[in-house]
């Protein structure tokens, strides 16, 4: 199923394929390293992720730090587009992001808010700033919330944690407000990733520990999806009631030398 | 339709409905202080209340500061039922509730939880106690959540206010928990109110400010079920998809005296 067709690009998930976090920077996962850098020497590769509580600055500089060799310009993230959608659209958005990330967002109007856009805020989420968004979505007929990505939890070194999905879900009980996620799964979001490789996307997998965003988004939109066996990933997912990975490997390290291996016999 | 049957007692909520929180103890609603004290003189009544962020205690000492004249013992609020159903079923929680009613769970054991109790915890409801329920939830199998009250926000005198029903929908979406309402709209509760009056459900109305949890919870089992336009009231829900009181009246004295005086021409 996974090698039927030729694999010629790889979209990474980041945190949990890459690197587990944590509140001192975060860890290699082993093995990654090495893997990347066979992918930038034999095939292509981008780096997509849900990742908001760090810029894409932020995350290249971490990444470098933990001894990945990759270009920045490779690495998508849900902010710049997050911004991008509040300007073509005129919004001006209540901000419930992570501190770290506040600056990026210095050139969007942000009086009087209209919506509300929410990423990893991590502890940041406190009910005062969850009762000024729910207040706006509340009070103001259609506004939106929108959400950098839309995960259930992902994983920390020091155990799993709550993703902005969570927060969302809070949100969306309380008001029945309208959603739309900036990141994956939405195809949009991939297949800018996909087109930036100049390839088909019959023709790349996408790895991830998520099982619905990275694994099933793929799919959705006929990419194939594969799951490692690190990050957030979770024993009975091997059995998911919706989702069926078109490979499950142990780590990024495994999938991608037996992909590459297998390139080189054909 | 509300007066096709006669009324022989009524159930009340609380907040919104006698009074509207604030951080100064709160204000008692025009008129609610009379109707209580007609209702005790005329009639029967009860209250039945989702709130957690006070004890019962706590509350009856604040609505007598306000001006209200009632006896304690007929307040029902959730804390005591869910201690009862903690302490039945051998549950250990780990207790996210309001700092002010912590005292009234130190009979439970809380060491290592199996289940997640909470309450409307307002400034507690932190990033890192959300967590900390979490990971009870995702790694306990079968751990279940159970929630005081389900409500998607109440009134403050400061505006709409997140309620526990939103941290309880952020958990659900990351765990796929089970879920136990201990509160309204549960059928249990509304009729350990309704026995207590010694009365029918088919002879006491439900009076309160939540569309969802009071009128509808209420109609569901067979109570009529009326709203007032304070407290938590939007006009929206004039015309509401799911749920058309029995009435709607603009406060609480205007029911009362609407019933009660229809009851003396009879």
């Amino acid at each position: 199923m996974l090698l039927n067709k030729p694999v010629k690009g790889f979209l990474l998930d980041i945190t949990g394929v890459l690197y587990n976090t944590s509140n001192n920077g975060g860890v290699a996962i082993e093995g990654s390293i090495e893997a990347v850098q066979r992918l930038y020497k034999e095939s292509k590769v981008v780096f997509i992720s849900n990742e908001s509580s760090n810029t894409r600055q932020h995350l290249f500089d971490k990444l470098t730090k933990l001894g990945f060799q990759l270009n920045k310009n490779d690495i998508y993230t849900p902010i710049p587009v997050a911004i991008d959608i509040m300007k073509k659209n005129h919004l001006r958005p209540y901000l419930l992001v992570h501190k770290d990330c506040l600056d990026d967002f210095n050139d969007l109007d942000t009086t009087n808010p209209n919506c509300v856009l929410m990423g990893d805020a991590e502890n940041d989420f406190t009910f005062k700033k969850m009762n000024e968004a729910f207040k706006i979505l509340l009070n103001n007929k259609n506004s939106k919330l929108f959400t950098m990505g839309n995960g259930k939890f992902y994983q920390r070194e020091d155990g799993p944690c709550l993703d902005v999905g969570a927060f969302g879900a809070a949100l969306k009980y309380s008001t029945n407000c309208e959603h739309e996620v900036i990141g994956k799964p939405n195809e949009s979001y991939f297949m800018a990733a996909v087109d930036k490789l100049k390839l088909k996307k019959e023709e790349v997998v996408m790895i991830g520990d998520d099982i619905v965003s990275d694994v099933g988004g793929a799919q959705k939109i006929g990419i194939r999806g594969l799951s490692v066996r690190t990050g957030k990933w979770r024993p009975e997912w091997e059995n998911h009631p919706d989702v069926r990975p078109d490979f499950i490997g142990n780590n990024l390290k495994e999938i991608v030398d037996i992909i590459l291996d297998y390139n080189h016999k054909c």
